[in-house]
This record gives structure tokens, C-alpha cells and sequence, in this order.
């Protein structure tokens, strides 16, 4: 059918006037996307993992002025297939071993969708009470799942909330922090520079990113060094703190890692804790990665000494099958956090907030506007079921596992960090220039995609397991891969 | 079929182990929730508009732990119907009034599912190329399809970048607003107390939240008064600008609204425009839900004088068909808000980046991951074209003239401020609390629901016209019901 005759069309159906698609054409449409998705995740893996296209190729591939009249669903089907394809990188490929995994599994999709399909905004508890109550509901039973501190739930003056990432969530943490230790001094009056922070010399960017939009500056960032393993030295941690108090600076914000970006380092919550309780300082634990591994009693470990923390949060948009954006991000005082973040105009007053029995959770995170992204999380967990997601996450475990053995016993490769769960980093033992090659070699190659780091300012290549559909095979694939490219260097 | 059974179906399928959603299950449950989203557009307008449920009511429906095993998807849509649906506000209902719209349409609806099946992140050009070049060419669309400022474009040194949100819009522009009244010194060394920011009293309360995180302080929100239309004092601007530099501060960033929240207030953009030039001060422009009128030639008025603006935005997700989120922020110098964002550690080094070719957009934003929203922003202008969107914003005016119309030739009811466009702010001549038992016998009727705000310190109703499907038939209901209610206060 063509444009204008789909135009017609449209116009004729009865309550439905002018250029809306019907609900009759969402149908058809919708089953057809549906398809397209479904073929997509049967063809992932024949794709070049990493996009070939070069700066300018998808852009020069598309008409440059928006179109005057409707064009049709057909042709914006085959528009995706023939410019926006050959753009993509593959984070859905089982092949996809960079950075960390940003994974998604049908029941999540099928969640967005539901929430696009509802469309509500969640800003407060009476703007659409259900997507206040199950974020709610299903942050507390996160907080059982992974075994997380009573203190984090909705029941005992904490809770959760999802974000749309770690950065977000650490920023809020900090302007709480920023608040707590100024008693409200600089949400009212403003100036941050006189407060510090600290966090390891490996912490995630986002962590810089925050106390930079804080206003604290990027030189108040303390980047305390690190043992053998990556892992905050906790010494160092103290003395960093006494020499700003000398210096009348006001310590007010630490970020514990759990499961590093660099190599998975754990820097020791329990020790670092215990200096933050001293010191009165407010302590985020990020595992935006490696939080995931909990769920199995076996893995707890990660977690050790997270009473401690006042705040905290990990990615199911990582490592737990639901797609981007889901961050969970606890407070164990959401007192704290509501009057670092609430402002309340008078076109949002509404009788259930001013009664105090509900959550509003516009007051737990910059933006006003919310959707409903408890739906996607809600269907990952009831799909999978609790021994579901610990089955998978022991896949992913093992499989890393068995890489970093076949590295520990190669020849070519050697190992240069601790492998305690999905990422495995190490390197040529013939110097950086070599492991750079074969990191060029290998993605160029298509079947995989890895990226790499510097440790001890050594480059170093990273493999991190946790694509959905990853499997054996493919993690082998990447060894073969890796192995060929070495011995062409 | 049981979980059970499921279960061990998808542990039968070739090539996908465990609990994972096969394909062609993703398939057949796709169809399913498509046929869900489609069934509730033909529905929507049956249900009561605002939720009737009491706080704590969709958490008592539902368990209070995650479940053991998995469960099936029959079983959770089956929940969506008997314990979420009660619990929602319909924001896609006809007959929603309030606030403002967040409104939709089915090619943003597969545009998000289609995001969601390719599952890319979008932080860097290099993590998947298509989704920073489909951004960039969509937002230049919508720069020519507004007449926005030509220095507004990618290719003329400015830019576009899709936020999800207004709120986390107007942060980034104070933060480059901050770092370019400081020379950087903020992003280095902190401390943000001596700087002061300028709206009108009837800003949005993004912009005092915005002020709060990066530092200024809530009392440096200089809050100018404002006109017999709500719109703001430019002599007033000039003489706070004036005390506040004899007070030793530094006047750093000014927002004007255009179409404000309470009232759709329109700010004199043009002669605040010229302040800020001459007195070096930042001015954004937030246009959050008016910009989409300037699809139209005859509306672009709303624009007048944004070439003077260093930064702007409007929200698709409100009144463009795209579905929350998708805010559209647009600065004239893309050097300023890169510089105050950017950090860039080793792990997301990359040639491409390094050679200076492409936008990285995370240097755009606080967030580092970011989904491909542009997606449903081009699904939805190609499937309207230009003209079928000028075509329903023309239709959404009308009626809100018409029931302007309606308002002002009534006994029972004045109007209280300028209805320029979709906004009509309203109120019983009997006086505030008369009017705010209208609002709630209307709300309670369950057929529209509508919201307040207070001008003047008087409580005015405010019918805001623009979701997807509301027609002339609608909006009648709206004002039968507001007159039956008028007579029995």
C-alpha cells in the first residue's frame, strides 16, 4: 500500500481522524516489528560483531530533510535493514566480549514494550499509583534476592529506586552526601569547593563526571591507590582524609567499588566502611557489574561489609537480562536523599503526597519525568524465576572461568589481574604494541569483539562474558581467534 | 502450558540453553502483547481516566517475594490485568487534561521495541555508529523542520542531543553555563556559591532542582517577577543582574520559558536575549511542550528571538507522538557543554574518538549509556511526515480555542490567563474553594481528569489539550462535566 493510500485509509476509520496509526494498523505493524526482532536474535551472531561503517557512512545513507508527507512502515523497515544495520555494533551478539555486557532477553523487551504500550509517567504516586508500587515491590524483592541490607528496604526507612544508570545513581548519592555534610548548607546557599572525595584510582568515570556537576571540582577527587590486586588501599584512604582535614577541607563522599571496569577489582567495603562511620563520611558502593552475581548464595561474597554503606546500586541492564536503561539504586535514609532532591511547585500538589503515606519518586532522582521500567524488571524475575537467573549467571561464570585457565596455561598470554567472576584481563606476553595488533586483528576479524585497558600502565585486553546468548562455542571462538592473531604478530 | 513444562521446553531447543525465552517464543508472546497494547488503545477511554486506587493497594495484589521458579507469561499478563491495570492513571486517554501530555502513537511504540530488540549503547560514536549518526541527522531534521537557529545544527558548530528529560537538560546547560562563567575553574577546583541564575517566578521547578545539584544554591535562583500574562520582567532581569554584580556575584545563567507550565506563559526571549549578550550570561530556552506548535509556519512566533539563545529544548515526548523519553536539547557552541562533561578514561579510548571525526554523545550528557531513542523520533516524523504533524497540532489548538471559546462566554466560569495554544487556565467565578470541589467532582467522575495550579495565589484549573486521540467529543465531555459540577457547588 502506498503512503497516501495508508493516509486515506487512516482517515476513513471511524473515531480515529487524521494521520494516526489505528490500532487495527499497530496490530499488523506490531506483529510484523515482532518478527523483525525475533529474526534478529536468530541472525545476531552472523553479523560482524563490531560495526565496519566509517564517520559519515549511515548519515550519507538517509535522505538529509525530514519528509514532507507519511511515508510508509514498509519503507522504514527497509531503511533500518539497509543503512542502520551496517551501523550497528553488536551488543546482542553472542561474540560481544567488550566492556561490560549491556544485556536484554526477550521478557525484558517484551516489558519495554508494555510500558511504551502504557505510556504513564511516575513522577508521583498519584500520577500512576501502580508504577510507584511495584518499583517499589520489586526493589524490595531485589533487595532479598541478592541478599542486600535489611536497611535498603522501602520498610525500614530506606528503598530503592530504579535509574537510568550508575552515573545518575553515584550523582544523586553525591548530592545527598553534599547535603548530609552541610547540613543543607548547599542545597540553600550554594559553593561545594571546600568538600572532598575519594574514591580508588580505578573507580568509573562517572564517579568524576558527579563530583565535577556537583561542583566540588575534579581536584577534590581524591584517587586513592591501589594494592597488587586493583583494590583500594585503605591506609592510603585515611591518610587522604586527615591531610584534607588538616587542610580545613570537609571529607564528605567515598565511592566503594565492587567489581572495577578496569579489572573487576573489589576494593574492601567492610575496612573502608568502618573509616566512613569514624568519619562521619557518606559511603556509595558501585557494582554496576558485578552486583548480579549475588543472587547466587555463593557469590555473597561481593557484597561483604554493605551494612555500612548509605548507599549502593548495580545494573540489571548489565548482567541480569534487562535491557538499558535499569539501574537499582538503595539508600539505607531516604530522608537524606528526598531533602537533598525535592521541590515541590504547586501544579504537582496532589492530596496522597501531602499525606505522607506514598512514594513520589521524582523527589529520588534529577528528572521529573519517569516511565514505568518496573514492568521489564518484574518480567525478567517471574521468567527466569530466582534459580533461572542463578543458573545463568553460573554459566557466565564458568564459561570466564575456563578462559582465564586457557590463558593461564598458554604460552602466548599471560594474565594480569585476578579473575574473581566475568572479566578476564590480560595480555600478549610479547608487550603492548603486539597485544594492540592482536586486539585490531581480532575485531576486524568479526566473529568477536573485545576492548582492552591499561593496568600498571601496561595495555591490556579485557574479556568480559555476559551476552545473553553467549555460549561454550563462542567463548572457544574468541580463544581460537585470539591465538591466530597472536602468532601473526 | 505450565512453567514447568515451558521450562523444559526451552531447555529442548537447539543452541539455546537454559531458561532464555527462545526466539520463536519471543515470537508468539510478541504477538500476544502487541494484541494487549492494540486491544488497550481501543479501549483506553472505557477506564475511569484517574486511578482509583488507595495508597498500598497494587503491592497488597501482588507477592511479596520474587517467585523460586519461573513463571509463564500468561500468568504475568494475567497479573498486568487484575493488579497493575487498577493502579493507572491513563495518560493516553482522550480524556486525559492534566498536567501536560505525555503523549504517543504506534510508530513510537515499535520504534521503542525496536530499540529495545537491538539493544545497543549509544555512549560513544564507536559503540554503534547508527545510533549517534541517526541522532544527529534527526535532530538537524527537526532543527529545519522548526525553524530552529541555523547555529543550532551539527555541521555549524552547535547540535542536538536527545535527553530524557528537560530536567536533565537545563543541568547540562547550567553546568556549561557555570564552567563558561568560571573559565573551567569549577570543574577543577569546585565551589559554585557565587553564582547566580534567573527565570521567572513560574519556571519550571527542573531549573531550581538544576541550580540546587550543580551548586548555586536555591537562594541564588533569582526568581523575576513577572507581568499581567506571567511573563517575565526584563526590567526586573536587569535590575537583579545589576544588585547581584554590585554584591560581588557572578550572573552566570539565565532560563526563559516559552509556554510555562502553570499558565503557558510566554518570556520575552528576544530583549532577555539582548541582556544576556551584553552581560555575558548563558540563556537557555525551555520549550518543553510549546516548541512542537513551531512545526507549523503560523506558530513559530513561539520562537521569536531564540538566535540569541546558547542553548534550547522541547520535549517530542510530550506533544509530538513519541513516547517518554525523548527531549530534544540543542546548544549553539558544542565546545562549551562537551568541555564542562567530557572525562575520558582508557577503557573507552578508541580511534574514532581520537581522530576527531565523530560526536561521542556521552560527552552530552550525565549519563554515560544511552539507548538509540532516535529510533522512534524518525519512525514517528516519517510516519506523520511534516504535514500529517502539523495537521494533529493544528486540531489539538482548536480545541483548546474552542473550549477557551467556551470559558469565556460562561457564567460559571472566568478565564484567567492567555490562551495562546493548548493550555486554557480557568476557574469558578464562585471563588478557590468552589473551584477546587469542581476539580475533584470531575476527577471523580472518572470520564477526564484535569489539574490545578494557583496564579495570584488564586486556585485556577488548568485543561491541557494534546494526547493522542482526544477529539472535539472529548473535550465537550470535559466541559459538560465541569458545568454539571459548577451547579452543584
Amino acid at each position: 500500500m502506498s503512503a497516501k493510500e495508508e493516509r486515506t485509509r487512516r482517515d476513513d476509520v471511524a473515531g480515529y481522524q487524521g494521520y494516526h496509526m489505528t490500532p487495527a494498523e499497530f496490530r499488523r505493524r506490531g506483529y510484523q516489528l515482532v518478527d523483525w526482532v525475533a529474526n534478529y536474535m536468530e541472525c545476531v551472531e552472523d553479523y560482524p560483531v563490531r560495526s565496519r561503517v566509517q564517520p559519515g557512512d549511515v548519515r550519507a545513507a538517509l535522505p538529509e530533510e525530514a519528509p514532507d508527507g507519511p511515508e510508509s512502515f514498509d519503507e522504514m523497515i527497509a531503511d533500518v535493514d539497509r543503512a542502520i544495520l551496517p551501523g550497528i555494533t553488536h551488543w546482542q551478539s553472542p561474540g560481544f566480549f567488550a566492556y561490560f555486557p549491556s544485556n536484554t532477553s526477550g521478557p525484558s523487551i517484551l516489558g519495554e514494550l508494555l510500558s511504551a504500550g502504557l505510556g504513564v509517567q511516575g513522577m508521583l504516586w498519584s500520577t500512576s499509583p501502580a508504577c510507584t508500587e511495584l518499583e517499589t515491590l520489586v526493589m524490595d524483592w531485589v533487595q532479598r534476592m541478592l541478599g542486600l541490607p535489611e536497611g535498603f528496604r522501602s520498610d525500614r526507612g530506606g528503598g530503592g529506586v530504579i535509574q537510568d544508570s550508575a552515573s545518575s545513581a553515584v550523582l544523586c548519592a553525591i548530592v545527598a552526601a553534599r547535603e548530609r555534610a552541610t547540613e543543607g548548607a548547599i542545597n540553600r546557599d550554594g559553593a561545594s569547593g571546600g568538600l572532598t572525595a575519594y574514591a580508588s584510582e580505578h573507580v568509573h568515570s562517572s564517579v568524576e563526571k558527579g563530583v565535577r556537576v556537583a561542583g566540588f571540582g575534579e581536584t577534590k577527587l581524591r584517587k586513592v591507590s591501589t594494592d597488587r590486586k586493583y583494590a583500594m588501599d585503605v591506609a592510603e584512604l585515611e591518610r587522604a582524609i586527615e591531610q584534607d582535614r588538616e587542610a580545613g577541607l570537609v571529607p564528605a563522599f567515598v565511592c566503594a567499588t565492587v567489581g572495577s571496569t578496569s579489572s573487576h577489582a573489589f576494593d574492601p567495603v567492610a575496612a573502608i566502611a568502618e573509616v566512613c562511620r569514624r568519619e562521619g563520611i557518606w559511603l556509595h558502593v558501585d557494582a554496576a557489574l558485578a552486583g548480579t552475581a549475588a543472587v547466587c548464595p555463593e557469590f555473597r561474597w561481593v557484597h561483604d561489609g554493605l551494612e555500612g554503606a548509605d548507599s549502593y546500586c548495580f545494573n540489571p541492564h548489565k548482567w541480569m537480562f534487562t535491557n538499558f536503561d535499569c539501574d537499582c539504586f538503595y539508600v539505607r535514609d531516604r530522608g537524606a536523599l528526598v531533602s537533598a532532591l525535592s521541590v515541590l511547585p504547586e501544579y504537582l500538589r496532589n492530596a496522597a503526597t501531602e499525606s505522607g503515606a506514598v512514594i513520589d519518586y521524582r523527589d529520588w532522582q534529577i528528572p521529573l519525568g519517569r516511565r514505568f521500567r518496573a514492568l521489564k524488571l518484574w518480567f525478567v524475575i517471574r521468567h527466569y524465576g530466582v534459580e533461572g537467573l542463578r543458573y545463568h549467571v553460573r554459566r557466565h561464570v564458568e564459561l570466564a572461568q575456563e578462559f582465564a585457565r586457557w590463558v593461564d596455561e598458554s604460552e602466548e598470554f599471560e594474565r594480569v589481574a585476578p579473575a574473581p567472576l566475568t572479566l578476564v584481563c590480560f595480555r600478549s606476553v610479547k608487550g603492548d604494541e603486539a597485544t594492540e595488533r592482536i586486539e585490531e586483528t581480532v575485531n576486524e576479524g568479526g566473529r568477536v569483539f573485545l576492548t582492552h585497558t591499561k593496568l600498571d600502565d601496561r595495555y591490556v585486553l579485557r574479556l568480559s562474558v555476559g551476552q545473553t546468548w553467549t555460549e561454550h562455542r563462542h567463548v572457544a571462538t574468541a580463544w581460537e581467534e585470539l591465538r591466530a592473531a597472536a602468532q601473526e604478530v
